[in-house]
């Protein structure tokens, strides 16, 4: 029997270029006003190809939105206290408005020490504990990036989620506990999933809205993808597999994003958006985020 | 047919009373290594007699424990900005170990401007957004007091957690939601249902645990109580009324907190362990929270 595709793909690479192209605007706007540009300083530690690339395409999208954007590379010897020291400093930099430390910084980094060195209102990323409990309080502040493009795609599909079961797997600091605090405050009632959840099958059959966000390869079958319900993978694994199994998700879901061309660049647009939405509060055109 | 009981009672006075006493060994030794008792500043704004009646407990309770308490009550004309100050000067104060502001504060306050001008480091009732991502986290920190209660009984009486499906209903910021992430952090499956919930009696009736923590008088039925599902009722409505319709679920669950005697105690155990908490550390007797 030859099941047939049933899902709208949500265009993500489309909205986060509708975005980019309203934040160019803002931060051309910005830097007309007041003769300075959005800059958001990207931080690296050590030598990792996929990290170094990663901040290379972010900061290509700041130069073609009009971000300037100053790199940090540090070697990866760096300690935990001389991480904190760099980041302090560009949150004390009144030149920079916003911080990216690239992630995951390596086994001998507290990264959670290194996060809480970025100020929050220069916090563009969304990794401070401050910026998490603004999203989970629903309060003033930036979101993380990834779960904050996530909403951006619901809410640009029309995607109801007062009332509705939302199940997000994963409960990392920066994608799945943030995910769900935002579903939560968007009035979804919201299951948290993991790796000692038992028989996530059954968890994820009543799910109205699934995120996926764990990186392991084709975690969600689509038999277990209850009809007409909207998926969101924003896991990644190396080849572009997400944590969803697409080809079969894709005849049961209702919404689904592709991968890539889904949630991935989402995060990027947010990223530049916070950035200029940094620069416009720290510069004063603006009211306060 | 009649009904027989199968619960046992989760008994949180006789826990609470074991941790106070604990509690109040260690503030013994705190002040006779220092010369200086906890200290545990109470807040109170207006006059409203139920939430002066919980302050005067409070700080009854302290007294029996060794801990001295600073009352501070203010008119009910108070704004948010001279509460905001008197809570600054609170947390700058070194006589001061602990800081508890009574709430509600009244409709014509912002109480969460109120609760973050309280120092993270006295934050012995866990309700600044510090304290909250530092429970989400899993991070050193305080918690707040009512769901530390919960995860204490929780141990007390050996519930295993991991992997297990807990719905917390209900989402503030001091109660539901942190509840929820303590849950989350033993490794549980968390749901968060809340007034916006559809077919609540549906989820509940999957859970291992219930956290009920709402304040609607008997919203959960026992019919919906899983067969030898643990119960915590923490909601509170006038006559000693809890969330859970406790008769009923009482025939069906394998542990169940009574109301009162259950997490109510509990409650005020753990503001006075993390006062002393805080006073050790501040006074230099014990490393960091």
């Amino acid at each position: 029997m030859s099941e047939t595709r049933t899902a709208q793909l949500m265009d993500g690479s489309g909205l986060a270029q509708r975005i980019v192209e309203e934040t160019a605007a803002r931060a051309a706007e910005i830097t007309d006003r007041t003769g300075v540009a959005p800059c958001l300083a990207t931080v690296l530690v050590g030598e990792d190809p996929a990290s170094a690339t990663y901040v290379r395409m972010k900061r290509a999208r700041c130069a073609k939105a009009g971000i300037t954007s100053r790199h940090i590379g540090l070697p990866a010897t760096t300690t935990t206290a001389e991480l904190v020291d760099t980041l302090a400093e560009l949150s004390g930099d009144p030149d920079v408005h916003g911080i990216l430390l690239q992630h995951p910084c390596g086994p001998h980094i507290d990264e959670r020490a290194a996060f809480e060195a970025i100020a929050p209102e220069k916090d563009v990323d969304g990794v401070t504990m401050h910026s998490f409990a603004a999203m989970s309080f629903a309060r003033p502040g930036f979101v993380s990036c990834t779960p904050g493009g996530i909403m951006r795609l619901l809410e640009a599909y029309d995607v109801e989620l007062a009332g509705k079961r939302a199940v997000v797997v994963g409960r990392s600091a920066i994608l799945g506990k943030p995910a769900g605090m935002l579903l939560l405050a968007k009035d979804a009632t919201v299951t948290y999933c993991h790796s000692r959840t038992d028989d996530l099958s059954a968890i994820v059959r009543e799910a109205d809205v699934v995120v996926a966000a764990v990186g392991r390869p084709r975690l969600i079958l689509g038999e277990d993808i209850k009809p007409g319900a909207v998926v969101i993978d924003a896991g990644y694994s190396p080849g572009n597999v997400g944590d969803v199994d697409h080809d079969t998700a894709v005849t049961r879901a209702g919404l689904i994003t592709p991968v890539p061309g889904g949630v991935g660049p989402m995060t990027i647009a947010v990223l530049l958006e916070q950035t200029v939405r940094a620069a416009a509060n720290q510069l004063g055109t603006r009211h306060h985020v």
